[in-house]
Protein backbone atom coordinates (compact mmCIF):
# COMPACT_ATOMS: atom_id res chain seq x y z
CA UNK A 1 0.00 0.00 0.00
CA UNK A 2 1.12 3.40 -0.89
CA UNK A 3 1.61 5.59 2.19
CA UNK A 4 1.10 9.25 1.91
CA UNK A 5 2.43 10.94 5.54
CA UNK A 6 -0.09 13.69 6.08
CA UNK A 7 1.79 15.77 9.25
CA UNK A 8 2.49 18.72 7.27
CA UNK A 9 -1.11 19.97 7.36
CA UNK A 10 -2.18 23.01 7.88
CA UNK A 11 -5.33 21.81 10.21
CA UNK A 12 -2.95 20.66 12.38
CA UNK A 13 -2.56 23.86 15.13
CA UNK A 14 1.19 23.63 15.09
CA UNK A 15 1.65 23.52 11.36
CA UNK A 16 -0.56 26.40 10.91
CA UNK A 17 1.47 28.17 13.60
CA UNK A 18 4.57 26.74 11.71
CA UNK A 19 2.93 28.35 8.39
CA UNK A 20 1.65 31.50 9.39
CA UNK A 21 5.12 31.97 10.83
CA UNK A 22 7.21 30.83 8.38
CA UNK A 23 8.90 28.47 10.52
CA UNK A 24 10.92 26.37 8.18
CA UNK A 25 12.80 23.86 10.46
CA UNK A 26 9.42 23.11 11.52
CA UNK A 27 8.18 21.95 8.45
CA UNK A 28 11.46 20.23 7.24
CA UNK A 29 11.89 18.13 10.53
CA UNK A 30 8.36 16.85 9.75
CA UNK A 31 8.92 16.18 6.65
CA UNK A 32 12.27 14.05 7.19
CA UNK A 33 10.35 12.53 10.07
CA UNK A 34 7.67 11.10 7.66
CA UNK A 35 10.86 9.64 4.89
CA UNK A 36 12.58 8.46 7.87
CA UNK A 37 9.51 6.27 8.88
CA UNK A 38 9.15 4.81 5.39
CA UNK A 39 6.50 7.06 3.78
CA UNK A 40 6.07 7.32 -0.25
CA UNK A 41 4.78 10.62 -0.29
CA UNK A 42 4.46 13.50 1.76
CA UNK A 43 1.13 15.80 1.68
CA UNK A 44 1.61 19.53 1.92
CA UNK A 45 -1.42 21.24 2.98
CA UNK A 46 -0.82 25.16 4.14
CA UNK A 47 -3.92 26.16 3.96
CA UNK A 48 -4.28 28.74 6.68
CA UNK A 49 -8.26 29.60 5.77
CA UNK A 50 -7.73 33.28 4.63
CA UNK A 51 -8.88 32.42 1.09
CA UNK A 52 -6.67 34.54 -0.55
CA UNK A 53 -5.05 31.90 -3.25
CA UNK A 54 -2.25 34.41 -4.09
CA UNK A 55 -0.74 33.79 -0.99
CA UNK A 56 -1.30 30.27 -0.24
CA UNK A 57 0.85 30.20 -3.49
CA UNK A 58 3.30 31.52 -2.59
CA UNK A 59 3.25 29.57 1.01
CA UNK A 60 2.83 26.42 -1.28
CA UNK A 61 5.88 27.05 -3.01
CA UNK A 62 7.64 27.64 0.07
CA UNK A 63 6.68 24.72 1.30
CA UNK A 64 7.56 22.71 -1.25
CA UNK A 65 11.01 24.24 -1.42
CA UNK A 66 11.73 23.16 2.19
CA UNK A 67 10.55 19.35 2.03
CA UNK A 68 12.36 18.65 -0.98
CA UNK A 69 15.48 20.10 0.80
CA UNK A 70 14.64 17.72 3.73
CA UNK A 71 14.01 14.76 1.63
CA UNK A 72 13.85 13.26 -1.82
CA UNK A 73 10.21 11.84 -1.86
CA UNK A 74 7.68 12.85 -4.43
CA UNK A 75 4.82 14.87 -2.55
CA UNK A 76 0.78 15.35 -2.63
CA UNK A 77 0.26 18.67 -2.95
CA UNK A 78 -2.98 19.62 -0.63
CA UNK A 79 -5.25 22.49 -2.27
CA UNK A 80 -8.76 22.60 -3.10
CA UNK A 81 -7.80 25.97 -5.29
CA UNK A 82 -6.60 24.67 -8.56
CA UNK A 83 -3.92 27.63 -8.69
CA UNK A 84 -2.04 26.29 -5.41
CA UNK A 85 -1.81 23.27 -6.70
CA UNK A 86 0.14 24.74 -9.50
CA UNK A 87 1.96 26.66 -7.34
CA UNK A 88 2.85 23.65 -5.39
CA UNK A 89 3.68 21.59 -8.68
CA UNK A 90 5.77 24.38 -10.27
CA UNK A 91 7.45 24.09 -7.28
CA UNK A 92 8.24 20.52 -7.51
CA UNK A 93 11.45 18.51 -8.70
CA UNK A 94 10.88 17.07 -12.24
CA UNK A 95 11.33 13.36 -12.86
CA UNK A 96 8.75 12.27 -10.08
CA UNK A 97 5.13 11.51 -10.36
CA UNK A 98 3.85 13.68 -7.83
CA UNK A 99 0.26 13.65 -6.19
CA UNK A 100 -2.22 16.33 -6.45
CA UNK A 101 -4.88 16.17 -3.41
CA UNK A 102 -7.54 16.34 -3.97
CA UNK A 103 -10.39 16.40 -7.44
CA UNK A 104 -13.94 16.12 -6.67
CA UNK A 105 -16.75 15.99 -8.34
CA UNK A 106 -17.89 19.96 -7.79
CA UNK A 107 -18.39 21.78 -11.16
CA UNK A 108 -16.72 24.69 -10.41
CA UNK A 109 -13.46 22.64 -8.93
CA UNK A 110 -13.60 20.04 -11.86
CA UNK A 111 -12.18 20.89 -14.46
CA UNK A 112 -9.61 23.53 -13.63
CA UNK A 113 -7.91 20.92 -11.26
CA UNK A 114 -7.88 18.29 -13.46
CA UNK A 115 -5.97 20.56 -16.61
CA UNK A 116 -3.31 20.77 -13.62
CA UNK A 117 -3.35 17.03 -13.50
CA UNK A 118 -2.60 16.58 -16.83
CA UNK A 119 -0.33 19.52 -17.50
CA UNK A 120 1.45 18.13 -14.84
CA UNK A 121 1.23 14.16 -15.26
CA UNK A 122 0.34 13.64 -11.66
CA UNK A 123 -1.63 11.09 -10.00
CA UNK A 124 -4.67 12.61 -8.03
CA UNK A 125 -6.62 11.79 -5.08
CA UNK A 126 -10.77 11.96 -6.14
CA UNK A 127 -13.12 12.92 -3.32
CA UNK A 128 -16.39 11.67 -4.03
CA UNK A 129 -18.32 14.22 -3.32
CA UNK A 130 -19.78 17.13 -5.70
CA UNK A 131 -22.00 20.38 -5.92
CA UNK A 132 -24.28 18.45 -3.16
CA UNK A 133 -21.65 18.07 -0.57
CA UNK A 134 -21.07 14.30 1.07
CA UNK A 135 -23.77 11.93 0.06
CA UNK A 136 -24.75 9.78 2.77
CA UNK A 137 -25.59 6.60 0.03
CA UNK A 138 -23.61 4.26 -1.74
CA UNK A 139 -24.94 4.61 -4.93
CA UNK A 140 -24.61 8.70 -4.65
CA UNK A 141 -20.85 8.62 -4.34
CA UNK A 142 -20.43 6.03 -7.05
CA UNK A 143 -22.29 9.10 -9.11
CA UNK A 144 -19.53 11.68 -7.97
CA UNK A 145 -16.61 8.81 -9.07
CA UNK A 146 -18.68 8.45 -12.46
CA UNK A 147 -18.78 12.44 -12.89
CA UNK A 148 -14.97 12.92 -12.18
CA UNK A 149 -14.28 9.72 -14.68
CA UNK A 150 -15.88 11.40 -17.54
CA UNK A 151 -13.88 14.54 -16.92
CA UNK A 152 -10.69 12.36 -16.64
CA UNK A 153 -11.46 10.86 -19.93
CA UNK A 154 -12.22 14.26 -21.44
CA UNK A 155 -8.79 15.64 -20.34
CA UNK A 156 -7.04 12.60 -21.70
CA UNK A 157 -5.86 11.76 -18.17
CA UNK A 158 -4.72 7.97 -17.93
CA UNK A 159 -7.38 6.18 -15.78
CA UNK A 160 -4.65 4.11 -13.33
CA UNK A 161 -3.78 8.17 -11.99
CA UNK A 162 -6.70 8.45 -10.72
CA UNK A 163 -7.30 7.63 -6.71
CA UNK A 164 -10.86 7.44 -5.32
CA UNK A 165 -11.51 8.24 -1.85
CA UNK A 166 -15.03 7.09 -1.07
CA UNK A 167 -14.99 9.37 2.31
CA UNK A 168 -15.46 8.11 5.62
CA UNK A 169 -17.23 9.80 7.68
CA UNK A 170 -17.57 9.41 11.42
CA UNK A 171 -18.48 6.43 13.02
CA UNK A 172 -19.71 8.00 16.14
CA UNK A 173 -22.29 9.73 14.16
CA UNK A 174 -23.46 6.70 12.33
CA UNK A 175 -22.57 2.50 12.88
CA UNK A 176 -22.69 2.14 9.52
CA UNK A 177 -20.43 4.39 8.21
CA UNK A 178 -16.82 2.63 7.85
CA UNK A 179 -18.63 -0.30 5.79
CA UNK A 180 -20.78 1.78 3.83
CA UNK A 181 -16.93 3.33 2.82
CA UNK A 182 -15.50 0.07 1.96
CA UNK A 183 -18.66 -0.62 0.40
CA UNK A 184 -18.37 2.20 -1.75
CA UNK A 185 -14.55 1.64 -2.65
CA UNK A 186 -15.79 -1.91 -4.07
CA UNK A 187 -18.09 -0.87 -6.60
CA UNK A 188 -16.11 2.17 -7.62
CA UNK A 189 -13.18 -0.27 -7.97
CA UNK A 190 -15.70 -2.41 -9.97
CA UNK A 191 -17.02 0.27 -12.38
CA UNK A 192 -13.49 1.57 -13.24
CA UNK A 193 -10.70 -1.16 -12.43
CA UNK A 194 -7.92 1.19 -13.72
CA UNK A 195 -8.49 3.37 -11.23
CA UNK A 196 -6.96 2.77 -7.45
CA UNK A 197 -8.69 3.67 -3.94
CA UNK A 198 -7.13 5.77 -1.45
CA UNK A 199 -8.26 6.44 2.50
CA UNK A 200 -7.99 9.59 4.31
CA UNK A 201 -9.16 7.46 7.57
CA UNK A 202 -8.61 9.38 10.33
CA UNK A 203 -12.34 10.71 10.17
CA UNK A 204 -13.76 7.59 11.53
CA UNK A 205 -12.46 7.91 14.95
CA UNK A 206 -14.02 11.39 15.42
CA UNK A 207 -15.58 12.06 18.25
CA UNK A 208 -14.69 8.69 20.13
CA UNK A 209 -11.98 7.69 22.71
CA UNK A 210 -8.76 6.06 21.64
CA UNK A 211 -8.57 7.29 18.07
CA UNK A 212 -5.66 5.57 17.26
CA UNK A 213 -6.68 2.17 17.70
CA UNK A 214 -9.85 2.59 15.36
CA UNK A 215 -7.70 4.19 13.08
CA UNK A 216 -5.19 1.32 12.58
CA UNK A 217 -7.96 -1.46 12.28
CA UNK A 218 -9.90 0.58 10.08
CA UNK A 219 -6.48 0.46 7.90
CA UNK A 220 -6.28 -3.39 7.98
CA UNK A 221 -10.02 -3.32 6.76
CA UNK A 222 -9.09 -1.21 4.22
CA UNK A 223 -6.32 -2.80 3.23
CA UNK A 224 -8.64 -6.59 3.07
CA UNK A 225 -11.40 -4.43 0.75
CA UNK A 226 -8.49 -3.78 -1.80
CA UNK A 227 -7.45 0.16 -1.22
CA UNK A 228 -4.29 1.26 -2.50
CA UNK A 229 -3.06 4.19 -0.98
CA UNK A 230 -3.79 5.75 2.57
CA UNK A 231 -3.21 9.06 4.06
CA UNK A 232 -2.09 8.53 7.51
CA UNK A 233 1.07 8.92 9.85
CA UNK A 234 3.93 7.23 8.82
CA UNK A 235 5.55 7.70 12.23
CA UNK A 236 2.40 6.31 13.96
CA UNK A 237 4.53 2.70 14.34
CA UNK A 238 1.36 0.87 15.62
CA UNK A 239 -0.32 1.86 12.39
CA UNK A 240 2.54 0.81 10.00
CA UNK A 241 2.72 -2.51 12.38
CA UNK A 242 -0.91 -3.41 11.47
CA UNK A 243 -0.81 -2.55 7.33
CA UNK A 244 2.48 -4.71 7.18
CA UNK A 245 0.41 -7.27 8.91
CA UNK A 246 -2.40 -6.26 6.97
CA UNK A 247 -0.90 -6.92 3.75
CA UNK A 248 0.66 -10.16 4.67
CA UNK A 249 -3.13 -11.65 5.97
CA UNK A 250 -4.56 -10.22 2.88
CA UNK A 251 -2.44 -12.33 0.21
CA UNK A 252 -0.53 -9.03 -1.26
CA UNK A 253 2.96 -10.12 0.30
CA UNK A 254 4.56 -12.85 -1.64
CA UNK A 255 6.26 -15.30 0.69
CA UNK A 256 5.58 -12.18 3.68
CA UNK A 257 8.97 -10.93 2.35
CA UNK A 258 8.03 -7.32 3.86
CA UNK A 259 6.73 -8.05 6.40
CA UNK A 260 9.47 -10.37 7.85
CA UNK A 261 12.01 -7.30 6.92
CA UNK A 262 10.06 -4.81 8.54
CA UNK A 263 9.85 -7.11 11.66
CA UNK A 264 13.98 -7.23 11.60
CA UNK A 265 14.14 -3.20 10.43
CA UNK A 266 12.03 -1.93 13.41
CA UNK A 267 13.34 -4.11 15.87
CA UNK B 1 -17.95 -11.99 19.14
CA UNK B 2 -18.05 -14.84 21.54
CA UNK B 3 -14.30 -15.09 23.00
CA UNK B 4 -13.20 -18.87 24.12
CA UNK B 5 -10.15 -18.47 26.37
CA UNK B 6 -7.63 -20.83 25.39
CA UNK B 7 -5.04 -20.69 27.78
CA UNK B 8 -5.64 -23.83 29.86
CA UNK B 9 -4.54 -26.04 27.24
CA UNK B 10 -1.93 -29.28 27.47
CA UNK B 11 -0.27 -28.13 24.31
CA UNK B 12 1.03 -25.52 26.52
CA UNK B 13 4.48 -26.39 28.04
CA UNK B 14 3.65 -25.25 31.39
CA UNK B 15 0.09 -26.44 31.78
CA UNK B 16 1.04 -30.03 30.65
CA UNK B 17 3.35 -29.82 33.80
CA UNK B 18 0.35 -28.56 35.69
CA UNK B 19 -1.67 -31.25 34.79
CA UNK B 20 0.84 -34.13 34.94
CA UNK B 21 1.57 -32.84 38.31
CA UNK B 22 -1.79 -31.80 39.67
CA UNK B 23 -0.78 -28.42 40.02
CA UNK B 24 -4.72 -27.35 40.77
CA UNK B 25 -3.56 -23.60 41.94
CA UNK B 26 -1.77 -22.79 38.87
CA UNK B 27 -4.68 -24.56 36.32
CA UNK B 28 -7.42 -21.88 38.90
CA UNK B 29 -5.15 -19.27 38.29
CA UNK B 30 -5.66 -19.52 34.73
CA UNK B 31 -9.51 -19.76 34.76
CA UNK B 32 -9.17 -16.53 37.05
CA UNK B 33 -7.02 -14.53 35.01
CA UNK B 34 -8.87 -15.41 31.86
CA UNK B 35 -12.65 -14.74 33.30
CA UNK B 36 -11.08 -11.45 34.98
CA UNK B 37 -9.98 -10.22 31.81
CA UNK B 38 -13.82 -10.82 30.01
CA UNK B 39 -13.55 -14.65 28.60
CA UNK B 40 -16.92 -15.76 27.78
CA UNK B 41 -16.27 -19.42 28.26
CA UNK B 42 -13.09 -21.45 29.41
CA UNK B 43 -11.69 -23.88 26.86
CA UNK B 44 -10.62 -27.51 28.85
CA UNK B 45 -7.79 -29.42 27.25
CA UNK B 46 -6.03 -31.81 29.70
CA UNK B 47 -4.70 -34.02 26.42
CA UNK B 48 -0.85 -34.95 27.89
CA UNK B 49 -0.95 -37.27 25.10
CA UNK B 50 -0.75 -40.66 26.85
CA UNK B 51 -3.55 -41.63 24.80
CA UNK B 52 -5.07 -43.56 27.67
CA UNK B 53 -8.90 -42.34 27.73
CA UNK B 54 -10.05 -43.37 31.25
CA UNK B 55 -6.85 -41.04 32.74
CA UNK B 56 -7.76 -37.96 30.21
CA UNK B 57 -11.17 -38.36 31.52
CA UNK B 58 -10.17 -38.82 35.33
CA UNK B 59 -7.78 -35.45 34.81
CA UNK B 60 -10.60 -33.82 32.83
CA UNK B 61 -12.95 -34.21 35.85
CA UNK B 62 -10.62 -32.80 38.04
CA UNK B 63 -10.10 -29.72 35.85
CA UNK B 64 -13.29 -28.63 35.17
CA UNK B 65 -13.88 -29.17 38.73
CA UNK B 66 -11.26 -26.52 39.62
CA UNK B 67 -11.92 -24.19 36.76
CA UNK B 68 -15.92 -24.00 38.20
CA UNK B 69 -14.01 -23.26 41.65
CA UNK B 70 -12.23 -20.41 40.21
CA UNK B 71 -14.77 -18.68 38.09
CA UNK B 72 -18.36 -19.00 36.95
CA UNK B 73 -18.28 -19.36 33.50
CA UNK B 74 -19.68 -21.88 31.18
CA UNK B 75 -16.85 -24.58 29.93
CA UNK B 76 -15.60 -25.49 26.54
CA UNK B 77 -14.62 -29.37 26.87
CA UNK B 78 -11.85 -29.87 24.31
CA UNK B 79 -10.65 -33.44 23.74
CA UNK B 80 -10.61 -35.62 20.31
CA UNK B 81 -12.14 -38.49 22.79
CA UNK B 82 -16.07 -38.89 23.31
CA UNK B 83 -15.74 -40.33 26.36
CA UNK B 84 -13.50 -37.34 27.45
CA UNK B 85 -15.83 -34.90 26.54
CA UNK B 86 -18.67 -36.55 28.05
CA UNK B 87 -16.67 -37.14 31.47
CA UNK B 88 -15.65 -33.30 31.41
CA UNK B 89 -19.67 -32.16 30.97
CA UNK B 90 -20.87 -34.85 33.30
CA UNK B 91 -18.61 -32.55 36.12
CA UNK B 92 -19.78 -28.83 34.76
CA UNK B 93 -22.41 -27.02 36.50
CA UNK B 94 -26.44 -27.11 35.14
CA UNK B 95 -27.69 -24.42 34.04
CA UNK B 96 -25.64 -23.38 31.52
CA UNK B 97 -25.16 -24.06 27.90
CA UNK B 98 -21.40 -25.50 27.36
CA UNK B 99 -19.13 -25.97 24.26
CA UNK B 100 -17.57 -28.98 23.34
CA UNK B 101 -14.41 -28.80 21.49
CA UNK B 102 -14.57 -29.98 18.48
CA UNK B 103 -16.83 -32.55 16.47
CA UNK B 104 -14.84 -33.31 12.64
CA UNK B 105 -16.00 -34.79 10.15
CA UNK B 106 -14.03 -37.95 10.67
CA UNK B 107 -15.82 -41.18 10.44
CA UNK B 108 -14.76 -42.28 13.46
CA UNK B 109 -15.25 -39.31 15.40
CA UNK B 110 -18.46 -37.86 14.31
CA UNK B 111 -21.37 -40.02 15.78
CA UNK B 112 -19.67 -40.27 18.89
CA UNK B 113 -19.23 -36.90 19.28
CA UNK B 114 -22.69 -35.28 18.22
CA UNK B 115 -23.73 -37.96 20.58
CA UNK B 116 -22.58 -36.06 23.53
CA UNK B 117 -23.41 -32.56 22.39
CA UNK B 118 -27.06 -33.85 21.73
CA UNK B 119 -26.96 -35.54 25.49
CA UNK B 120 -25.58 -32.23 27.37
CA UNK B 121 -27.09 -30.07 25.06
CA UNK B 122 -24.09 -28.05 24.36
CA UNK B 123 -22.60 -25.92 21.21
CA UNK B 124 -19.98 -27.42 19.38
CA UNK B 125 -16.64 -26.03 17.66
CA UNK B 126 -17.13 -28.35 14.30
CA UNK B 127 -13.60 -28.44 12.36
CA UNK B 128 -13.96 -28.50 8.75
CA UNK B 129 -11.49 -31.75 7.96
CA UNK B 130 -12.29 -35.40 7.67
CA UNK B 131 -10.70 -38.40 7.32
CA UNK B 132 -8.32 -37.21 4.91
CA UNK B 133 -7.32 -34.74 7.20
CA UNK B 134 -7.06 -30.97 6.61
CA UNK B 135 -7.80 -29.97 2.43
CA UNK B 136 -6.42 -27.42 1.09
CA UNK B 137 -9.05 -26.07 -0.94
CA UNK B 138 -12.50 -24.35 0.39
CA UNK B 139 -14.83 -26.43 -1.97
CA UNK B 140 -13.53 -29.54 0.25
CA UNK B 141 -13.56 -28.09 3.37
CA UNK B 142 -16.92 -27.19 2.76
CA UNK B 143 -17.91 -30.89 2.03
CA UNK B 144 -16.63 -31.70 5.38
CA UNK B 145 -19.19 -29.08 7.18
CA UNK B 146 -21.93 -30.73 5.10
CA UNK B 147 -21.22 -33.98 6.05
CA UNK B 148 -21.10 -32.79 9.90
CA UNK B 149 -24.68 -30.94 9.76
CA UNK B 150 -25.83 -33.95 8.23
CA UNK B 151 -24.85 -35.62 11.38
CA UNK B 152 -26.46 -32.73 13.25
CA UNK B 153 -29.52 -32.74 11.55
CA UNK B 154 -29.83 -37.09 12.01
CA UNK B 155 -28.67 -36.70 15.36
CA UNK B 156 -31.77 -33.91 15.91
CA UNK B 157 -28.87 -30.99 17.16
CA UNK B 158 -30.05 -27.49 16.72
CA UNK B 159 -28.21 -26.18 14.36
CA UNK B 160 -27.36 -22.55 15.70
CA UNK B 161 -25.57 -24.57 18.55
CA UNK B 162 -22.96 -25.55 15.12
CA UNK B 163 -19.72 -23.29 15.01
CA UNK B 164 -18.12 -24.50 11.98
CA UNK B 165 -14.13 -23.60 12.51
CA UNK B 166 -13.04 -23.05 8.85
CA UNK B 167 -9.68 -23.94 9.95
CA UNK B 168 -6.46 -21.63 9.21
CA UNK B 169 -3.22 -23.08 8.11
CA UNK B 170 0.02 -20.98 8.58
CA UNK B 171 0.86 -17.88 6.05
CA UNK B 172 4.14 -19.07 6.57
CA UNK B 173 3.66 -21.73 4.41
CA UNK B 174 1.45 -20.07 1.82
CA UNK B 175 0.21 -16.24 1.45
CA UNK B 176 -3.48 -17.53 0.07
CA UNK B 177 -3.83 -19.47 3.62
CA UNK B 178 -5.59 -16.48 5.42
CA UNK B 179 -7.73 -15.41 2.55
CA UNK B 180 -8.74 -18.91 2.00
CA UNK B 181 -9.86 -19.78 5.74
CA UNK B 182 -12.15 -16.13 5.93
CA UNK B 183 -13.62 -17.38 2.42
CA UNK B 184 -14.46 -20.57 3.12
CA UNK B 185 -16.09 -19.15 6.52
CA UNK B 186 -18.66 -17.01 4.31
CA UNK B 187 -19.30 -20.03 1.88
CA UNK B 188 -20.42 -22.17 5.23
CA UNK B 189 -22.34 -19.48 6.20
CA UNK B 190 -24.09 -18.80 3.22
CA UNK B 191 -24.85 -22.55 2.69
CA UNK B 192 -25.79 -22.97 6.37
CA UNK B 193 -26.97 -19.67 7.74
CA UNK B 194 -28.48 -20.81 11.02
CA UNK B 195 -25.27 -21.69 12.06
CA UNK B 196 -22.08 -19.96 13.17
CA UNK B 197 -18.70 -19.28 12.77
CA UNK B 198 -15.66 -19.81 15.26
CA UNK B 199 -12.10 -19.35 14.55
CA UNK B 200 -8.93 -20.55 16.26
CA UNK B 201 -6.64 -18.27 14.94
CA UNK B 202 -3.24 -18.46 16.11
CA UNK B 203 -2.08 -20.87 13.83
CA UNK B 204 -1.64 -18.36 11.43
CA UNK B 205 1.30 -16.77 12.43
CA UNK B 206 3.10 -20.12 12.91
CA UNK B 207 6.70 -19.79 11.69
CA UNK B 208 6.80 -16.11 11.40
CA UNK B 209 7.92 -13.06 13.67
CA UNK B 210 5.70 -11.11 16.00
CA UNK B 211 2.84 -13.46 16.29
CA UNK B 212 0.69 -11.68 18.25
CA UNK B 213 0.64 -8.52 16.04
CA UNK B 214 -0.44 -10.71 12.94
CA UNK B 215 -3.19 -12.92 15.44
CA UNK B 216 -4.69 -9.49 15.88
CA UNK B 217 -4.91 -8.17 13.26
CA UNK B 218 -6.28 -11.59 11.07
CA UNK B 219 -9.08 -11.20 14.42
CA UNK B 220 -9.68 -7.60 12.55
CA UNK B 221 -10.42 -9.55 9.65
CA UNK B 222 -12.57 -12.80 11.27
CA UNK B 223 -14.95 -10.00 12.66
CA UNK B 224 -15.34 -7.91 9.41
CA UNK B 225 -15.65 -11.27 7.68
CA UNK B 226 -18.86 -12.35 9.92
CA UNK B 227 -17.29 -14.62 12.54
CA UNK B 228 -18.72 -15.28 15.78
CA UNK B 229 -16.93 -16.60 17.93
CA UNK B 230 -13.17 -16.92 18.71
CA UNK B 231 -10.37 -18.99 20.93
CA UNK B 232 -7.84 -16.64 22.03
CA UNK B 233 -6.21 -15.47 25.04
CA UNK B 234 -8.40 -12.97 26.61
CA UNK B 235 -5.63 -11.51 28.57
CA UNK B 236 -3.63 -10.58 25.67
CA UNK B 237 -4.80 -6.61 25.87
CA UNK B 238 -3.89 -5.11 22.60
CA UNK B 239 -6.10 -8.27 21.24
CA UNK B 240 -8.82 -7.36 23.39
CA UNK B 241 -8.79 -3.53 22.23
CA UNK B 242 -8.37 -5.29 18.27
CA UNK B 243 -11.56 -7.00 18.57
CA UNK B 244 -13.65 -4.56 20.40
CA UNK B 245 -12.65 -1.74 17.83
CA UNK B 246 -13.07 -4.08 14.76
CA UNK B 247 -16.63 -4.79 15.94
CA UNK B 248 -17.46 -1.18 16.50
CA UNK B 249 -16.13 -0.06 12.87
CA UNK B 250 -18.20 -3.40 11.34
CA UNK B 251 -21.04 -1.71 12.51
CA UNK B 252 -21.76 -4.98 15.43
CA UNK B 253 -21.82 -2.55 17.83
CA UNK B 254 -24.60 -0.06 18.31
CA UNK B 255 -23.68 3.47 19.28
CA UNK B 256 -20.26 2.15 19.90
CA UNK B 257 -22.17 1.53 23.17
CA UNK B 258 -19.33 -1.14 24.04
CA UNK B 259 -16.16 0.15 22.65
CA UNK B 260 -17.05 3.48 24.38
CA UNK B 261 -17.86 1.21 27.57
CA UNK B 262 -14.09 -1.10 26.86
CA UNK B 263 -12.41 2.44 26.44
CA UNK B 264 -13.38 3.66 29.86
CA UNK B 265 -13.17 0.46 32.05
CA UNK B 266 -10.03 -0.45 30.42
CA UNK B 267 -8.36 3.26 31.64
Amino acid sequence: MIVIGELINATRKKVREAVLNRDGDYIKALAEKQAAAGADFIDVNVGVGGGDSEEESECMKWAVELVQEACDLPLCIDSADAAVLRAGLEACREGKTHFVNSVTAETKRLEPTLAVVKEFETRVVALTMGDEGIRTETADRVECARRIMEGVRKAGIPEDRVFFDPLVMPLSMDPRNPVLTLETGRKIKEEFPSSALVMGLSNVSHGLPRRKLLNRVFLAFAVQAGFDAAIIDPTDREMIDTLYAAEALAGKDEFCMNYIRYCKDSG
